[in-house]
């Protein structure tokens, strides 16, 4: 009908998470935008490939050889956080709580849909590992099952290595209430139950 | 951090109903497609402002001077679907029930916002009335109390006219258990509720 709006709804609805009726609604809105500000999403998405590569050091998406985090001189070198994927990094880094550097796996292990060990960034992290020689080892690597053994896996692979290995806490989400927790957090927030000090002598109620 | 990439989310994060995190995911999305589908989804975005314009009949976008449903040989004329915006043309068509044709009114009267009569596209549905008599003007704007404001003014406009004015039914919609239906809906379905005739004498229930 109108083939150059169309072809838009068919670009925009192969997105994630945007179905046709979605598409439609982003591409009227488009054309309801002054032209600078189309143009402007246009050129910013046309040169996102040209400009962007991963950084050889953390497999980061960076438009250097190297990403700012790894050539900041602000962030702690000693902990490394190995995280599954660039999505991961961006998440972390809005908390505003972590100073530390990153390692992008690109995945975590998988044998049943081919994700073996070569088919991540493990060899890469071990050569990191024993050249940078950090004190700390992050594995933010989520809580599915693919994630738990990755994590496993490497926690075995550095058992040699002088490093504190850690994982992210499991317990229940903020600001969720006790009765909408599934069991499996339920389970984990008690395994993982943090202590309670007083300054003065209380008596232990546990 | 990674200007190209910041630039894009700050772009995407612009469009209605796609918040930060979203941008991020579809702009990660994007750099792991291949840079044809990226180049095509930038030009499809691109081109729409040069190449849509609006349909000097109906007001609906179009491609050339008069859109295709105006143009079509197949399309009842002697119907016209009064909307209040293209992206409802859409809705409707996608139904694939109606073969009339559309006027697109620009949005519904609503004075505490500024949109009086001579904002929206009401002198162009006088003058085509007038010109292409229809038989019948379906009044397809919505349940907002604004929509209903302008299909009653619109109904009152063409009093004199030999025109049938409809609109579309209220009651429930497909699908909707009785307990989840709010007042409003449920007194109008009980309002236009309809007969169901039987052929074989049957006494009035009612």
């Amino acid at each position: 009908m109108i083939p150059s709006l169309e072809n838009l709804v068919e670009a925009l609805s192969q997105l994630p998470t945007i179905g046709k009726k979605s598409a439609w609604r982003l591409a009227l809105f488009l054309l309801e935008q002054n032209q600078e500000q189309v143009e402007n999403l246009a050129n910013c998405i046309g040169e996102i490939k040209e400009k962007i590569c991963v950084c050889s050091e953390c497999f980061n998406y960076s438009e250097e050889e190297l990403c700012s985090i790894c050539t900041s001189a602000t962030r702690d070198r000693s902990v490394i956080c190995v995280v599954e994927k660039p999505m991961d990094v961006f998440t972390i880094e809005r908390s505003g709580r972590y100073r530390g550097l990153y390692h992008v796996l690109g995945g975590v292990l998988s044998p049943i849909n081919g994700v073996t060990v070569d088919k991540l960034r493990i060899e890469e992290l071990k050569q990191r590992v024993a050249k940078a020689k950090p004190e700390e080892l992050i594995l933010g690597l989520g809580g599915s099952a693919d994630a738990e053994t990755t994590a496993l896996y490497l926690s075995r692979l550095f058992t040699q290595s002088p490093l504190r290995i850690t994982r992210f806490a499991r317990g229940l989400p903020a600001g969720m209430e006790l009765e909408y927790v599934d069991q499996v957090t339920l389970s984990q927030a008690l395994n993982e139950r943090i202590a309670i000090h007083y300054s003065t002598g209380n008596k232990d109620n546990s």
